[in-house]
């Protein structure tokens, strides 16, 4: 599959990708959008929340530090995403540990078509209604079983699930694109997860009429520049700091012969 | 101009800035007001931000995340501010985004008297009741209108009108300073306007009854720093590191001979 | 005493470290648990703190950006701990500040039983119910006195006191042991208090039997990254961003040599 055009279009384009996530991160977020070339915004007021993402071309929802007011700007925001035909990203960070999380993720997802629903093995098996183990990402599952798992929730709610691992899958109804790219490393810092989200935010906004492959190619993109900055890192902050910029640098040549796309 | 010894007064004075800022940027905020050797402090309760700004040398407002509440606690603040005569800086951060941020920047500027009000050209423009676009910088304005703007809106609010940019204004009822420094690759990071509204929090905290020229005096040291950052930079979120640092270590050297201060 | 077994236990462990903190340093807390080995997770609605703190193996509460709403959290969350017998640190950024800071101090302490208090000198006075400076750590107290009256309410409180400063004093009812490690550039930094008491939190969640020596251990641990980290730094964010990393690879023969614990 041919990456780079998609990286392109986000730069071309610079979309408003309008975020309502979590405090720890939300830097995070906004930079990693703002290093692939788009422009980020938070605003989580639920009196301007929709009106945000009326001006914006992706929204991206996190539950990370979720509260009720919270969720409810984010029921708002996609809803006006709806409304607008514009793609709805969710991070189900933490689904699983608590019931008040399980219970606010399926809130959003009856209140409003999601387009991305992305998490890690444990997150995606919660929201799927399976046994979740709250740490970590050991679910129990084989990698065919979370294959099906992703693919079977994908089928019911018509949309695009991401799990993100050692390997990464992109589960549509019908198929299973697996994304070996990234880096150990990602696991030692806080945030990899949540910008993972937000640049999925940035691909879509740029070229929503192709969901699963802008998704893919974010993916791939974020971590191919993972593995380039990993190069040069003397520890995971410092990791971090030059993952951005490798963002902001990335181009064709590092792209496409290091993309590891793979189908099933 | 002698910028210097406006830098030189924060450092010796170390006043305590209080904040009532975003959450995007928070961090930055308080670093950068550090990283000039004043003291931050950020607390938005209602119940105790009016007491915080009561032992603060200057008060900075920056809407970027509101929300009702949040506002309630910045106009608290503010009144505390004029009645103990400390400056008041609002960073109308997103100002013409949407109703309900342009409704609450006016509810704040009509609750008291802010001293400075900054904002980018799009964000001014709506201040002062121009029409605006709500993405990026370009109004449509030329330098020229941009100026007259800013000088219209500092006469009719008896303040100091900041308008950022590739040349920077510092607007009085009688006066127009412009500020060359800067360093394009600024506009890649995130949290570059909120730093420098907080800058100007603690210069006019340091030299209260010099309030235009303590403004332009930080402007331009933040903006040295800057250039000096982009020297060593290999990305865009490689120079914000350096750019704390960079203010950190700011001498009167590196300051006279680089300030692009002109008047008109 | 032997530091690195407290360490090494963090690392076999990877407890989970439950946070209710601030929105200045949130970022910052998280990641140098996770640095050190531990798993950070941050989650404050009222409809969930107790059931997270359920999963957790230790809770650190940081007021520097308090309200209302979050201290009833806070209070939710440590009688949950208690429930559990896992510990809580209480970090009482900024006590003394403001009325209402102080008043919900005093709250959280009546609540639930607070294993850990760690503030800076003049935090600590006035928790104790001394007079305090709200700005800075000039107490106005001598070092000896300080030590009494952090014994004193250690003794009060039936738990450990940490104060720190150029030297740390981490108190119990008995004894009071001094910490003599890091770096005068931490005071060049924000957020340098605040990772201090998350370590603390990571370092309790490991050996909660042995509160004291843990916390010390914690503390003397994170110290000598700092040193570590200066040594190598430009500036004091480049110091910040290397200190992470040099805690994520501290070993035995970086911690025994250098740790400066003395008893009394």
């Amino acid at each position: 599959m041919h990456i780079y055009p998609f990286l392109q279009a986000v730069r071309d384009q610079r979309p408003l990708v309008h975020h309502i996530t979590n405090w720890v991160t939300i830097f995070d977020c906004a930079q990693i959008v703002k290093s692939f070339g788009a422009s980020p915004v938070m605003a989580h007021a639920p009196e301007e929340a929709a009106d945000m993402t009326g001006i914006a071309s992706a929204l991206v929802l996190n539950i990370g530090t979720l509260t009720t007011e919270l969720v409810e700007s984010m029921k708002r925001s996609a809803q006006a995403a709806n409304r607008k035909r514009i793609p709805v990203v969710l991070d189900v960070c933490g689904a699983g540990a608590t019931p008040y999380r399980n219970q606010k993720s399926q809130e959003l997802l009856a209140a409003s078509t999601i387009d991305v629903i992305k998490g890690n093995a444990s997150e995606i098996a919660s929201i799927a209604g399976l046994p979740a183990e709250t740490k970590g990402v050991d679910t129990g599952l084989v990698a065919a079983d979370l294959a099906a798992v992703a693919r079977d929730l994908a089928a019911r709610r018509q949309c695009i699930v991401v799990v993100t691992g050692a390997e990464d899958l992109v589960a549509s109804a019908d198929r299973v694109v697996r994304v070996g790219n990234g880096h150990p490393i990602m696991a030692n810092v806080v945030g990899t997860g949540c910008m993972a989200a937000s640049t999925l935010g940035a691909f879509v906004a740029a070229s929503p009429d192709r969901l699963a492959d802008a998704v893919t190619a974010g993916l791939v993109c974020y971590e191919i520049a993972a593995e380039r900055a990993a190069q040069h890192a003397t520890g995971p902050v410092a990791f971090k700091q030059r993952l951005f910029d490798e963002a902001f640098a990335l181009d064709e040549q590092a792209v496409e012969p290091r993309q590891r796309v793979t189908l099933g």
